[in-house]
């Protein structure tokens, strides 16, 4: 099989990239490990920043989001169960969009299906071969393998992939924080607590009220990352839940059975530069970061958006220049939306070892927050999205 | 001796407050350990915010201030040797002036002396009696010992002094944070390398380019706390904050002979609450900050400004409502500027146990700091000082 970009990954940011390249007339080929079924049924992160928003609208991805996403003007902060809230569209000039990761990708399948683009799930095996320069990949489906050449190769396979890992070590430079503790998540059929999310600071640790739709709840409470899943029944969870939030939306909690329940660890990575030669990096495949300011998805969109402009550059206009300065643009946004993870994790935790002087600091920073415009916008215009 | 309000301490704050009482008519008396010349003698801080400025101006202590010191629109913050300049007049409304904390006590001194106010020095062995509800005071001068029979007793004797020991430990809670590191400071007969602060944040540590005036430099460099004074020789302290700071400014650095050096610790330290009964905690006596936010003078004058309304209005309208919530109302404004303290300190050092994602957290920081209007607003209105 031949074709101009040969696509490893098929979640959104692989799904995405082969989308708008699409768009602009170029070939690709999008090889996914799993089967299909497997990558639309994981449950993801649910909050789209208005930037993010726009691109799919612009792309023609916008019509099921407009219809079943909500959009928050704003969001709860809360610290030692009392809360405040913070109006992005005041503050910077944009809300963002709730709508799940597993909706996106579906609309993604949706588009790339009706243009006839070419998904092959169940591709085992995925190897790069012949990088940096005259790159082809061959894979294995049904025990047949198959050889697919390209001009350049997209590794979209997140972070256990196996793009990032075909550049020798010798030229990645990896940073890592791993935070010392874990979310617990729980999914349930109950009305949302809240109709904006509440992120809540404690003394007994953090937790986030978030929601899928006014009928599917998301919640989340701190607890050690080594926590079996067996000592969290649902009981035990909301209990811990209505400590940590504020007390008039620990009132009015509803509570039920869990249908997902899962511990999930916190960390930021960063491996750079994200291109070698043909092969580029783009989302989890390059960069993790902890799910506290619902970065991810939206760092994997704006990777895409540099990487499909630099091909388009290139195929369109023979222009180079954009390809060769794509990990260094993808890059200075990654940090700034690494460092606001950060600060919004290290803000809203309990961390084993912090002080009383620590935890002083944290709720001291809520209540200056509280009242400070030009905090509220700082944080404000990092949560809806740095431009492009 | 009787009195209305004994003051335990002659520095900046104890003098502020009997001044400011005195202007009330009421009456204080201002015992002091040290000889004046002694207090006089002692380089601190230089940098008042906006609101301490206007304090000392409407209290009548603004002439040589108005004809000596240094009105500072901005400051400069560095990153890895390249420079950016924040506005504070543009960003939060208000310059601040570089005065020394010398200066103020001087000035201080000559308003009290021309108003006949009595300020004990040498006093020893100040123990304070009858607290929380009947209190006097005891010290020996010149071998004799004396007491003053009073209403109120105002602590204004810093850290190691005798008034926040009086209170019971069992009343009080104390918050503290050590920080793993020092500041060599060097008081040099130079022109200043530039009009105004320079704040270094660089891999080998943090630099600070302050001023005393046109010719009078005072420049800080992070290093071990333990270092030996005798291992920094001036050409050695020279060579080392050239590596920090801009390089633009390293090339124009004027050196010389060191006319002071020393090495000073930094902590953050709170003690709650700063009232029991008729005895009040005002600046060090009941918080330290490190010095790179300059915060140190400034929250002694505004501890004194809420301490002098509570007790004016004790006075003048017999109502107490502002005494009893003096502590309050202080350590309300003191936590926002230990965080500040704490938040610029860790922005701008190098601590020992940082990772490589730490330090390029730090530099991603300076970038979004240079970048974002939201940010720099953050910054400046905490610099310039919260409003009272």
């Amino acid at each position: 099989m031949k074709t101009q970009v040969c696509i490893v990954g098929g979640g959104p940011a692989g799904l995405l990239l082969s989308h708008l390249l699409h768009l602009a007339g170029i070939e690709s080929v999008i090889l996914e490990r799993r089967p299909r079924d497997h990558v639309l049924g994981r449950i993801r992160a649910g909050v789209l920043e208005w930037g993010s928003v726009k691109l799919l609208e612009e792309a023609g991805l916008g019509a099921r989001m407009r219809k079943r996403g909500f959009v928050h003007e704003g969001t709860y902060l809360a610290s030692q169960n009392r809360g405040f809230r913070i109006d992005f569209k005041a503050r910077a000039g944009h809300p963002v969009m709730v709508y799940g990761q597993t909706e996106v990708t579906h609309d993604l399948y949706d588009a790339r299906d009706a243009a006839g683009g070419v998904v092959i799930d169940r591709a085992e095996g995925v190897t790069l071969h012949g990088l940096p320069d005259t790159p082809h990949v061959t894979y294995v489906k049904d025990g047949t393998e198959h050889r697919v050449d390209c001009d350049y190769i997209a590794g979209c396979d997140g972070y256990h992939g196996v793009s990032r890992q075909a550049i020798p070590t010798s030229l990645l430079k990896t940073f890592e924080k791993v935070y010392p503790f874990g979310w617990l998540g729980v999914l349930t059929e109950t009305r949302p607590v809240s109709d904006e999310l509440i992120y809540a600071n404690h003394g007994r640790g953090f937790a986030l009220c978030s929601m899928r739709n006014e009928h599917l709840s998301r919640y989340y409470i701190q607890v050690p990352v080594d926590d079996p899943i067996g000592k969290w029944s649902d009981d035990a969870f909301w209990d811990e839940l209505r400590r940590r939030i504020p007390h008039d939306a620990a009132d009015r909690l509803e509570t039920g059975a869990s249908i997902e329940k899962s511990i999930a660890p916190l960390r930021s990575f960063v491996a750079e530069p994200m291109r070698w030669g043909r092969l580029f990096l783009a989302g989890d495949a390059a960069h993790i970061v902890p799910p506290t300011g619902a970065k991810g998805l939206n760092l994997a969109v704006s990777d895409v958006h540099y990487l499909s402009q630099a091909l388009i550059a290139h195929y369109r206009d023979s222009a180079d220049d954009l390809i060769e300065g794509y990990s260094d643009r993808a890059l200075t946004r990654v940090w700034k939306a690494i460092r606001f993870s950060w600060w919004m994790t290290t803000l809203l935790h309990r961390f084993p070892d912090q002080t009383e002087f620590d935890q002083r600091l944290r709720e001291v920073e809520m209540d200056y927050l509280e009242g400070s415009e030009a905090a509220q916008r700082s944080l404000a215009e990092n949560y809806i999205g740095l431009p492009y």
